[in-house]
């Protein structure tokens, strides 16, 4: 252990989440390096899905990271609205990593355009707006959502037979090269879905954790302490 | 060790070089990490300069994987002009990284423009056109050559304060706020230089073998092996 | 008077600055025109600086939209970050006008490119991140920033002054052919400011009412109470 | 009354077809605003369909300005395809306002792509150049034509389910969150067709008015000639 | 003799101009390739420098390849700012080649980056919409503009002088790897400016006329006409 | 004859390809034009269908340039994948053309938006890079590959039905106004092909090979050639 630490928040209250979320990091855990930690937004709502849910918990998740900037080396901001990711960077001093940021950026070297699957219709709008902020449009080759009810969702097999059936359309349809599932918790579909339709698949947060990880062992600040250990 | 490993090719055929680089990955380096092992292209240029230099590599580089393609999990072209990086994508099913992409992706999650340090003037063309190819020049806030001499870049001081005038350039005329060195060689500079000019530095290597770790570490592949032992 | 209302929100705390703001748009007052008024956000912070200014207002903004949706045929958002734009509009069915935009979005119809005029170096990034969401950056001139303390900026030869070789700069040296005030406050500039320099220069506020006013005269709902009266 | 004129031109010949534009201005028409005139142009083709026809219009389109100059405070060229808009801004120092620009510029405020619904298939070719022109096009859902013939289209029933129907293709398969009419004389089926698809319904002169408004109002000659009343 | 003929139309008036043109054709007349004729627009101004210059030309420029269609098998338009060129092309079945669009294309095939040399700086602004309407603005390095009288460019020795001057700005300071003169009738400096500065020189008038011989030995008219032969 | 030489490189080692280029050439062919030469590439594969086979040509291709460098005015790389163009433009000072960026950029001369035919599906993926380095993305309407066997193009009548309805998908679904055969050995079917389809047909190695011809005839060392004749 290093003593270095990567903070990943949840910006929604559900903890169950947090805990899929924190379970799909563990390959990214090693013996020595940096502890990984995950924590829920209390103010958060159940889930992430509206424009207001974005807005509402920028304060509280900035709050968040300032209450725990000592110990952390690194935050990771675990919704793929990236919700407050441009506060938090003024907030902490450290590096601050967006899943859906990181998420795309790392899914650009595995394949030429990318597919985002988006759990809501309503998402893909925020989400077209905030890939023309990151300039990446001429990288995307479309958005679609699975549009499931929650009971659906809940649902493993449901869920993933709509994951196949929404990035075979993006990989034949939009051609897409790969793929990046637009949402925090789903990261337990990742394996099997790249399986079953034979292109890269990238989870967001641990796309993002790993941005963080290359951070933090690799910063000013790391390697001057690495130095005077 | 997980049987993991990850295949870092410089293609030039300077000993020295392999072992800078080699020097700079020890921090990605975990004890249960992938290994990550730097092998040199023994039929490559002393140093890649130019388009001929890129172009010459190509193949050797490709047959060079292919040789040890059983063995590794993910590869590493380690030369900012990625060459060959299309072709070892058709050569291997394994990933396949190259530092200029690599490090341009990571160094845009760290700042909302990039500036690029180029060793040599003759560089900045061809990499405009790949940032171009990439689809990444909204993002470029430009690029300039140190344009030393051989026996400058030997010296340390005298490169380090020529990166350091070039780096101003960068973030204070032209408006970047991350710098990625154009080169696969300069490591040992980063830190230095990030703590002198205030904004990220991106060593490419160290950015791709990160994205390489998160790639072998996350893959189809390696979660199945892992769920199998 | 139509009953039709449009409200102008100023993010701000500062009475002064709405005052200012509302003096601004008397030209936009019909004696059977829209009714136009303008309240101050009392939440929000003396003056919208940071990132955190930006975002620390959008909740309670949303709210005070809420309070008002009844009374409101438009809204109008007074700053330059057009904070809390989107989900302005899904707070409310009526029409909301940022400045940022609508102010950019009317010069590009004075002026093939556009200078943008910016209180603060730090509003710059933001402003251009946000210029790329818009998809208007191959449009945009340059934005260079005043820098003028709170004191120099309380005098307005100071002011005036420095408005004046800013815009020239934006003018001569960046072509620009048109220029946005990147701030609400500053009206009471621009008929000298656009004397001075030869070229249209646009307050967003003006602008943004002036939308609205097309909106709520023009809108489906204003179209179908007209020809119920 | 204030003195200050906006002069509309209809830049083909036919009378009902400015009858029709001037009257959907009557809601711009404030007791105190600007006076709005709307003018036919003798030596225009009885519609505007071809490249021809566009081209056609542009020297007795500015010779008409011309000859208005004095009177007028602002100018719009009513037809979507700007004709002669260059020039008419280098033939008088007034505001001079292009349909299609400004319809297109007030969308953009309104949703975030913009669809348009052509008469003609021959038209969408020339407006795509022109919206590259403008550098817009990445917030283009697309255009499409109603296509119908002369009889069809003076059947309001017809065209208004044709509007419907092409409204909706743009909307439902191409993305557009805010329609703009691609054409001068289809105001009055705005409001309905806004009502009928649910999405804002831009008539681009109405929009380029309500622009000649705020400049008129606002211009930096107005400003100083109400200083001196 | 093969019965084809390019018809080339200098849409000013000024006939020394034409044969000034003419002549730079010599080395694309072949014994047996497209006869290559030059017309003087007689209704044209003695020079086009202005928009209006622009638009005046259009309407008697089709007239005259009106007249002339029977007898030709393409037409180049030898004015920088390819006036009427789209309506030419719905004049005629027969291919029509702008100078500026065919400068920039065969330019773009000479190097990475084009700067253009314009005559006055009052055609850049022209010149930029036009560069974004044909899309290649992200290869566009700059045009820089001589602004020499009338009486300068008459004297060989300053015009030349001025050319190098600001071409040598074009490639130094701006980038540009190859140039465009930014009108019709300076190919007699264009082998010297070549030679000056080491960078190739697109006169436009002779791109356009080589581009028009490859339509008309190619075209599928002539091909098939070759084939009865 | 002139004494001037264009070396057309036909990188496959099928010498009846090579035959089919030549003879498209003879409508380039002029009395007392440049000779046409077209050479087979002894070391290339038999077709260049993959990224293997477009890297393992760049060396000898580039050899074969060196080779012949006395001899010749201008090189054209006859393959749709421009293999090794940037390094012929540094090995030799002579233009080089490539047929896929001079091919592109003739069509660009001809219509508004390009549709490519290509042969394979895989190489629209590296085409596709390619057009976005080359800045060119804005202007492509999209690319279809006719995805024929050996055996099935070895049929004159199967592949000219397969090209007509593939470009006829271009024309219609996609909005091509021009189209480009995306590969070297077709021109036999591209005066057919326009003229069942209406469109302008665009055989890339006869685009290259009339830029050469202006290029050679027009360049400033044949100009001075001329001169000193």
């Amino acid at each position: 252990m290093t003593g270095e630490t990567i903070i990943v928040i949840n910006p929604n209250s559900t903890v169950a989440v947090t805990e899929d979320i924190d379970r799909a990091l563990d390959p990214l855990r090693f013996a020595d390096g940096p502890e990984i930690v995950s924590l829920t937004l209390a103010e958060g709502p159940p889930g992430i899905e509206t424009q207001r849910h974005v807005e509402s918990v920028v304060m509280p998740l900035c709050r968040l990271i300032e209450g725990h900037d000592n110990r952390a080396s690194a935050f990771v901001i675990a919704c793929f609205s990236d919700p407050g990711l441009h506060l938090a960077r003024e907030t902490t001093a450290k590096p601050v990593f967006g899943i859906a940021e990181s998420g795309l950026l790392s899914a650009l070297a595995r394949g030429d355009r990318v597919g985002i699957i988006a759990i809501l219709e309503a998402s893909v709008r925020r989400h077209r707006r905030y890939i023309r902020a990151l300039g990446l449009e001429s990288r995307l080759a479309g958005e679609l959502a699975l549009d499931l009810g929650v009971l659906e969702l809940a649902e493993e097999s449901v869920t993933f037979q709509r994951l196949t059936e929404v990035g075979a359309r993006l990989r034949d349809d939009l051609g897409a090269e790969v793929l990046v599932l637009g949402c925090a918790g789903m990261a337990r579909y990742r394996a099997r879905l790249e399986a079953a339709l034979g292109v890269p698949v990238i989870d967001p947060t641990q796309a993002a954790v790993a941005m963080a990880i290359a951070a933090v062992r690799l910063g000013a600040g790391a390697d001057r302490q690495r130095a005077a250990e």
